[in-house]
């Protein structure tokens, strides 16, 4: 053992059943803002972690996959996607992947939490490699529902990077189908909405209900999926479209958009597409006979 | 919470720098082999696990991932599988999948501790779907080299379903590039050798040198890996083929080998074959900088 | 280091703010009684442990400290103790330290769980050292309440040896103004009763409240501590007498009296006899300024 | 329960055999010194600690029973302390100990760690009580055994308050005979010495051998203990005595010494003096059965 350590974050996976034990290198920041407990540490386990509330938001180790698995199947869904918004996303770096794409004229991100904004750019650079300076980049700081109910914008993609719907947290009414009624209002004729849908392994019910009121929303609803191994699970994701389906997009369709993008992507791929909407059978069919729908008077929770 | 619990496994990814803390609901069993100590558990992290040593092998949860991924890509890589050879494998879970080819005349499966295979087969119904009464199953109880030393068969398919090489264990040896010599010289014409490789996260270096060992022995060695969550990695796997690249069969091929198969695969698909031959660059280029060729005199190890 | 460990008892003191991790050498018993998950462990921290609902009740290094501090003080309080009931004790340790005094003609135990006086008989010999074939000695399967209201005897001393009063559990009404009041009804004229009453730091108020059920009852009550570093605290215990006062034992009759002993105590003497009912000031306000007397129809807890 | 925890100290008391997980309420200060790593936590098992390297050196809890253990027995035992140095110590809470004595004249307190002595000082004022601006206080920030050898004091009563002797770091050669000869040198003729000893528990050889180091080099040498809970164990002590006897005070001596003090103490008395002293036999056997003395080339370590 080259190194010893004493310090950890104990991250509760399902409090007490199961953790995870973070060593900790080194504490790079530790404090409360207005409305959550932020840890950026470097940690033994996946290098530098943001967590917000004890829990692993990102990690460097991976989280490419995560963004990448986020944002492109609904950017190659949308045909030329010009005006893009992100509801969360503190971090940068689903910026940082939406602002890849040539078509993109504008990027709004709005995060209720403009302290951890600043954390993230001053402690995170290699997340948001440097968005904040990108001209199309605009930076909102507000509560992301009343943003959407009172801009008088037209988005082609609505990427929502939020934290889980923990009871009593804002969080919760982002994942209602309620909200998501919102955001097809303000989005154009080939809309695409992209929500990060809770862990497969510890909230597989949410996900599904999640994915309900997607569906509930929009013409076409897809859940997919994404192994996030710092979330000791495969991630969840719903698209709703009001325009194409990304089940049939073509890999020559896929290819083409790709090259067309500035940098190297790391995971996502027309290969990686395909395997990210392919859900073994007994999860599809647990997926279905779960029928509830998430609204504002009963919205969707993780289990605590 | 709905459970108390208070007895764990303290699984230790990286000691003491990274921990999985498993509550346990029950304990299935637990004691001491000649060769290891064997728990057989009902965790609330993956439901049913066996750990050897202390190290999750495999769970009830992601097995599936885990032995499709090992077994089917060397598979549908050899044209026409009669005779396979397993070393290692106790759960028996490997030899189901390979049974599943209507093709395979023969299964040996070579495990060197037979108290751990009968205990596989008392308590892990689960994995083996009743493979030990398969009349073209045979177990073995042997170390596995001087099996293969001694065997005057001839093999198609070897699977390598391997502990990790920790130092001072039987398996260092079974990830030599003398090792996959011999293997070679059992093998057919179109013959296909695939070992899993450890952990992409905790030991890439290991994953490297074992792909070098492979390359060193067959004329053609092919690198891939397979999201398991319980490892809290990816986990590394390497092919030697004699015959035919796995990165060269069409859709069409993949696919009509798969119609064939008795029972439902839940991960492996054509698409899932394309998806794990897809290593990030930045792990490709990681993987090509390391040169080491471990040997009987120079063997990899695990870190610990 | 020279063994490893991977198994263990994470013994909640405090879920989730303070636990202590018992590495397990070799798992003996574990299973459920009627009443309670009974784990008979060899620890790493130590040595044999007993754990009742996942806390540890015993351990090998210090259950004579629990045992010698329960049981003495009581006993050389009462001038001559003939009759001695105990209440709980499954182990047989309070048996056994009872069984010293030359002038006890008869001790009766009265324990609700006899699966668990069975297991802690069989499994735990090092604790009860031969007391279950003392002919002295009688064993009575019951719980502790009824069987004092239905009993016709008259006893010298009762020894209240019992689990915690958690929520939910037979416990919570052995800690109450009436039951002590029930007691001090079958006690002889110079009778002494005394209780274990929790943990001074995880659980003072309440140990305070049992102090004021005993003080309500009994002409006098005498609260005092002793140190179990295996709890990770003080252990509370209260005296109730109708007699002589613990504190006004002179050391000559201390000593005279222990001389009568048979065996040699490995912690109790006179010196330790004024230790024990020596408190920090700070301790003795605190405990002071707590008013509330647990009744049967308000019992005291201890927090979760 | 009341609050969510998920940042702890795991305090590995034998690792990875046995741990105490400290959830933290706050994390005060987190650094590095010179010599160590600080972390100064508002804990949830035992209010402030400080921790070094990862090992609990005191806490809030019970930092008083550590101390006054510390200090008392040595002071009490010189009739007329007038001058003494305190190695280690940085806290400053053997100091706060040390100038209750009206007699006490100057206490000069060398620790090694400048730094660590001025964060305790700025952090934790509960242990120090502005003993850093008492006139008869002087601070030397140096090498603790070089300042004994080149000093021309001499001292009435000399107390040693280090860290355990870890291989690799400086206390290692404050724990031999040779050092223990240096001390004895520049006491005056009724001079005492005492030296914290290690735990009982987790290094009783350790403690046997300090004791075998203090009786090769003292007249006399007196080994006792003190519960110390923060610990996890009892703490072991050592005097050594150029004129009385600890353990011949009478009780008048000792009570009258202690009415002259200032302040009041919590936990040390001439009940606990003699309680202190009192070894169980089978751990004063143990004790006589270690023979080996720890000298400069051939030191006392504790186990890791």
């Amino acid at each position: 053992m080259v190194e010893a350590s004493w310090r950890y974050v104990l991250e509760w996976m399902q409090m007490p059943l199961e953790g995870h034990l973070h060593g900790i290198r080194k504490i790079i920041y530790s404090g409360k803002t207005k409305f959550q407990q932020v840890d950026i540490v470097d940690s033994y386990s996946f290098g530098k972690c943001l967590f917000l509330d004890g829990k692993l938001q990102s990690s460097e180790y991976d989280e490419w996959i995560y963004h990448e698995s986020l944002v492109h199947p609904a950017m190659v869904t949308h045909p030329n996607p010009r005006n893009v918004v992100i509801i969360g996303g503190g971090e940068g770096a689903t910026a940082r992947e939406v602002l890849r794409y040539p078509t993109v004229e504008r990027v709004v991100m709005v995060d209720i939490d403009g302290e951890l904004v600043e954390l993230c750019r001053s402690y995170m650079p290699e997340w948001n490699m440097g968005v904040f300076d990108d001209p199309r980049f605009e930076l909102v700081i507000s509560e992301g529902r009343s943003f959407i109910e009172e801009s008088r914008e037209v988005f082609d993609v609505a990427i929502l990077d939020l934290t889980d719907p923990i009871p009593g947290t804002p969080s919760v009414f982002l994942y209602t189908k309620e909200f998501y009624e919102l955001i097809k209002r303000k989005l154009s004729s080939n809309g695409v909405m992209v929500t990060q849908a809770t862990s497969l392994r510890y909230s597989f019910e949410t996900f599904a209900k999640i994915r309900n009121a997607v569906a509930a929303a929009f013409p076409l609803a897809r859940p997919y999926t994404a192994p996030v191994v710092s979330f000791l699970s495969f991630c969840g994701f719903v698209i709703g479209s009001m325009g194409r389906d990304p089940l049939s997009l073509s890999s020559e369709d896929i290819n083409a958009r790709l090259k067309t993008l500035r940098g190297e992507l790391q995971f996502y791929s027309e290969c990686t597409h395909r395997f990210l909407f392919q859900l073994p059978r007994k999860f599809r069919e647990a997926l279905d006979a779960i029928k509830e729908v998430p609204t504002d008077s009963n919205p969707a929770f993780i289990p605590l």
